[in-house]
């Protein structure tokens, strides 16, 4: 159960109601998933959030579908159980195949270990890899 | 400082040489960096995580660079600061432009926010989220 | 489900019932939440956490609402479900009122998202921020 | 070392060098600090993540120095030592004594302790605390 | 909900059936939990687990109950839900006493509190814990 | 950098000097390391976490060396790198053999890879495991 109420559509402030038409409109289907509703409550915060989200996650020199990908990788890492289903949602109707679900979840399980054999062993940064 | 001892090159017996050596030649260069020589004190882990990772970080349907760009996003969220520069090296090495760094790291600055976000609010999954 | 049996209010030892009935009296209400029944299993901690709890969350030079803005804070960056709930009640027990939820919220994703950039780009800490 | 380079405001474009020259403004002093800096690389994350943080950490139904110190306790348990350094700064500016500096840790602490506790038995929420 | 389906016996290839027989002669039972019904989706991810963890957790210098309790201390702090439940039970099948889960639960309460306690006062580490 | 003062002996008052002559009594050394120094900024706080350290990593059911290695392995999950050194050195004055810190670190190793998996896929926890 949220922390917050949900703003349902019919609830909606014209402030709220301006981004749920853009998402609508975007998304081509009248569907507004929780997150938004939840972020609702803070009118301002939403416009931000979706605005700055369409701008990161739009059209760039890294391809839609590899974005998600990587949203995919942080969540998990953060035990963002919400994040993790809309975004494999996500990544899902931007034509991830099985075959590359299963690679990232490799690929995430396997960084995980990594990360935790560096840290228990402290390993210290190349010099090689400091040359900025 | 690490926790256990480096194993040089000079030092490693034959079952970590074997594996020092398919490093070498993979990479084409006799550089080893840290973290192998640190694992290095465990053999049988070292062959085994080397080989584990020649095959998820490998050719497959996710390209080379896309995985080094989700580990990057997994050692982030970890605060794995060795792991966050071998593998940004490793991106680099493999075609990374800097546009695509500044995309990268501004997905990663978007997810952890969302994360942050969901969590807070305790933002239930949708139900369309869950049609497996 | 729990790990641990939950100790209830009927089957508590006299060392559990001394901290169950201290709880009830500080907070003026017989309900025991789920997390004491839980400790009351081992009744030396449940008696040392409730202690430390009462000094740490008590009075003192920072006013009990925002202890527990901060309590929910360290919650949502740790995903511990319960503890962001039964801190945001906490929260709202003690007064705070919606925009000030919300703000909360805002802060958590902005500082969540500064927290990955920064990660991200590895930013060495300027001289002057190390001033002690 | 930082994975990106820092821009110096002599090497700074015009849509970096109006936000630099907004932060010494709002902050009556030439200093900018490495985030800004190895931020700039994106000028419009760089103008977004400002203007954003302006309005998050301005003034509003929280004051600003327990913004400052929400802002520790999420950086804290992200491991962010850069924010860390940097909001603990920021919070001394804003008045923080050395008593609540004391106090915010110990929260701080407890707060980890009390999640590790409760994700250790896995507590189940009551259901008082589900109201919304 | 799981992000993949669950793979059932009845519907294993031949790879996935070898590791699911393995699983079954090692515990004496027909039981396959969850985790590798998941896993199954990669039938070489699955083999290369199995056989991973089968000498990870084997018999060796550490006990096999105290490492079950490291995989607790481990999941806990990562908040892995699955992951706790799954090796509290396989701790107690090892012989984990209800004295011994307490403790478990005491230590990782506490070292999550020393570990916040550490990282916000950013304390360095002493020159004599270097001397590798 | 600490973010507070080290209190060094010569400088503690009374209620710090109790607890410094306790740990170098217990430890039958005059070394005082860095976390205690910096805890003594709050003289009831450094007296409570010593009693409760002494408390829960002495002697009970789980022995000293295991309790220092579940020390480690939570300390590694949340990046504390003060506390990994400081716990490692500890397991190594109570014994720890270099097979056993090199069998800890691929178990921690593997459990960070198993949470990650499970996270990503999200798997349910099994009936059986939930029978409290």
């Amino acid at each position: 159960m949220t922390t917050v109420t949900l703003v349902e559509y019919e609830d909606a402030c014209d402030e709220v109601l301006e981004v749920y038409d853009d998402i609508r409109k975007l998304r081509g289907s009248d569907f507004i998933n929780n997150f938004w509703k939840a972020l609702a409550n803070n009118p301002t915060q939403l416009k931000q959030i979706w605005n700055q989200l369409k701008i990161v996650m739009g059209p760039g020199s890294i391809d839609p579908l590899t974005k998600e990908m990587i949203y995919i990788a942080v969540s998990v890492a953060n035990s963002c159980t919400y994040c993790i289903h809309s975004h494999t949602a996500q990544a899902q109707i931007k034509g991830m195949t099985d075959e590359q679900h299963s690679e990232l979840i490799a690929i995430i399980g396997m960084a995980h270990q990594t990360n935790g054999l560096v840290t228990s062993m402290q390993v210290g940064v190349d010099d090689t890899f400091l040359v900025k």
